[in-house]
């Protein structure tokens, strides 16, 4: 069916509508706004297309929300859901006791991940992964002697998550402002966005050292003896898609190492194969002491996330710590980590990753530069692998962004939802991050898709009068 | 087979238990002296046993972790798991979309919780729940323009999770030890805890105003103006089950009242029948403004939490609050959502609830009292519908409780798990919390076991003469 006409709503759909805007509080989500519009409701999914209840098709760009690495209905994750709850629906790690699935898992993810990162320690979220980072950051330091080493040092505009530690730690002005106060101990320093924030004329080289740099200023700032780690996502996610310029990673671990401070790497977007290697930290050249990941752990069929603890952190929490009193009722839940295992399983027998690498993430990346990249709206395209960011822009050249006010990126989202591609807006920055199994003639529609919505967006930009 | 005699390990299980030395990070654990001895395997569960991989056949007197409410083993819970997993494994709720299951599970709670709690947010744990309650909590009072109001006041010795969030308003010492700094705004007021706080001689009455009372005083301390909410569990639980003496709710809410505090039932535990009602607002008589619920909400077979917010913060956050900058990923997540469905449906369609509040709830308390009630240790018993705490003594009259290194929990626990029952030591407070498909035959099962234990424990601590 043509995305454009609206098939007349099921019941089943308009029962569901009804209860929605009655009674659920979505995430990040004006209710008020939306329950004047009623919610979209989603009903299957297979591969990289999703289809709402009204029978529209839509291909999934965002990868549900970055993390339907393996594309839909693998029936292989259902069949082993299924077992394992009627095996083992459920059992605790804190009693001393683990489960096949838990302690396979650990194993899994300990081989997987780069350097001596050998111990896991599971939780259900991305945001409960910082939350435990966090504390085993300075329960680290507590054991080692050095209980002053409090401060972890972040970046504005990254996504760390919804739980307190996580908005403390995220550089979210928008989410800092609700709720307050924030945790304690928490620094920002400035994110790395070259295209919208590099001095005009600067080089990206330049660029990336002078961000790398204001670690190092804000290090000495606080005392380097008051710093207990730095937390990055490779790429930003959230913040829309913002890879850091050539030697930023390099020079942040120069700086960390010279301060003894930890780096941890939050690859919940970044893991399991979103840039064309199993974590983004290989791809960035990244050698973190800690990594969070969450999403494409399981693909999303399951609430399941983790913190590979490297060898320097777990020794010491281990030989020293006594017990480390934290954990989550579902650390390790044995169906999420079976299905977990399972989409490693295939992720890595069909050589998913690999493809990503090799084939359709340089190919995504190429094409979208070649045919988006021309496109007057489009001052910039960044990415790698099968994740990447665009800037809207007023104009290209000289550079001109949309004002405050201008949200741009809300009228191309709605665009493309209307028009059969899911593409998300962060700011007036649009990112995208299909299924890890999309093909080259899946590529090629999706972005045949985002130039009808580019030209449809901007000749709404023009009747606002925003261009 | 004897729970006694140790057969041979398969080699699936020694594989398992050196995966899990090597590379898994247990919550709440020493790991080097869980490692030293090896984790206990367990392998596959029916009803109220669980099995380890030794074939050993325990009683799991705590319902997983105080959450397999409908007991192990259904399948229909599986077939729905895996039914929504083939037909839709994942999708957000951030984009303007719902699923089905989302949708029918918000307006269930809202159905199954009392007075106006019409409004659901889901997230994944207890401690996201709880989060969420914080950041809403303050956020209402923004929004309803007394921003000053920050201060959540919460109890010491309560459990309200493992996010800094969770840790911060929990009142373990243990917790708040590692880790530090914790969230500010956070004020922590004595326990209800009759039997080991109440002065020789005070009546349950007494205590109970005294306790309600440290409330006001805090409050007029720090100024009601800057009180956001009372936070409390109905029962609380990981604190060891600490059933608060009769009319402790009832000034408590007269307080809140008073005051226009807003007041938050944490149902973590008591939540999905445990006391024998559904909520165990409704079993104290409490009419909470918001309710965090986890746990029996999907019977621990999936990851899912929820926040039920009533009419006057969800209304104010709708009506005037816009987009509330909060959410995780797996918000609503459909194949927990259907599986949590489905699971509530049986509890009702099965009267399991009822069964417990009318027949296996008095009956488990009945007979803890008369039978277990006499031992030696044990110097009393608290608990309603099938949640029971019990406080193990040096002597009962006069009162002697155990000195500080004198870990008779660990003791009774250990005699359980090696005597086929699963019962958990909160300190030196033994707890019960079995799922509620219990039956008479199957509590006298249990008791049984439970007073070989006891024997073997007082055995034990005569020879550690701490007896
Ligand atoms: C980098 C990063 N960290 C943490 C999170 C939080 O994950 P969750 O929503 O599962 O709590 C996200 C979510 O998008 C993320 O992108
Ligand atoms: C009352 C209460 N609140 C919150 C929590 C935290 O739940 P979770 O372990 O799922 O994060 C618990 C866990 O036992 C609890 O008992």
């Amino acid at each position: 069916m043509n995305s454009t006409t609206r098939a007349p709503l099921s019941p089943e759909c308009t029962e569901t509508q009804a209860r929605d805007a009655q009674h659920h509080l979505h995430p990040f989500t004006d209710t008020k706004a939306l329950n004047a519009k009623n919610a979209r409701v989603i009903e299957r999914a297979k591969g990289i297309y999703i289809w709402d209840s009204e029978g529209n098709r839509m291909i999934d760009g965002m990868a549900g929300l970055w993390c339907v690495n393996l594309g839909y209905g693998r029936p292989e994750l259902a069949e082993v859901a299924a077992e394992q709850m009627n095996q083992l629906p459920y059992y605790n790690t804190f009693f001393q006791t683990t489960t096949h699935p838990a302690a396979k898992l650990a194993e899994q993810i300990a081989a997987l991940t780069p350097g001596d990162l050998n111990h896991v320690f599971f939780a259900n979220s991305g945001s409960e992964a910082i939350d435990t980072v966090i504390r085993m950051v300075r329960r680290y330091w507590e054991v080692v002697g050095k209980p002053w080493r409090k401060i972890l040092i972040s970046r504005e505009n990254a996504y760390h998550g919804s739980t307190l530690g996580g908005v403390s730690l995220g550089g979210m002005g928008g989410m800092h402002a609700q709720g307050t106060p924030m945790l304690p101990g928490i620094e920002h320093i400035r994110q790395p966005y070259w295209y919208g924030e590099a001095a005009e004329g600067q080089s990206e080289e330049e660029f990336a050292l002078e961000c790398a740099k204001a670690l190092e200023d804000r290090i000495l700032e606080v005392g380097p003896d008051n710093v207990a780690a730095f937390v990055g996502e490779p790429i930003q996610g959230a913040g829309g898609v913002i890879v850091p310029p050539p030697g930023y990673w390099k020079e942040i671990q120069r700086i960390c190492k010279k301060y003894d401070i930890l780096l941890v790497a939050d690859e919940v977007i970044c893991g399991f194969g979103r840039t064309g290697q199993w974590f983004g930290s290989q791809t960035l050249g990244i050698e973190p002491d800690l990594m969070s990941m969450a999403k494409g752990l399981s693909s999303g069929y399951q609430p399941i996330s983790a913190v590979a603890v490297g060898d320097r952190v777990a020794n010491a929490l281990i030989e020293d710590g006594g017990e480390f009193n934290h954990g989550f009722t579902y650390s390790g839940h044995p169906v999420a980590a079976a299905v977990a295992l399972e989409n490693i399983r295939i992720l890595r027998d069909e050589g998913i990753i690999e493809k990503v690498g090799a084939d359709t993430g340089p190919y995504f990346q190429q094409q979208l530069r070649e045919r988006v990249g021309q496109h007057p709206l489009v001052g910039h395209i960044e990415g790698t692998g099968l994740v990447a960011g665009m800037a809207l822009v007023k104009s290209k050249e000289p550079k001109a962004f949309f004002g405050k006010d201008q949200d741009a990126g809300t009228v191309c989202r709605d665009h493309c939802f209307s028009n059969g591609l899911v593409m998300r807006a962060c700011g007036n920055r649009m990112v995208l991050s299909p299924p890890l199994i999309i093909s080259r003639e899946q590529i090629d529609e999706m972005i045949d898709l985002i130039l009808v919505c580019l030209d449809k967006t901007e000749a709404s930009l023009k009747d606002l009068d925003w261009m």
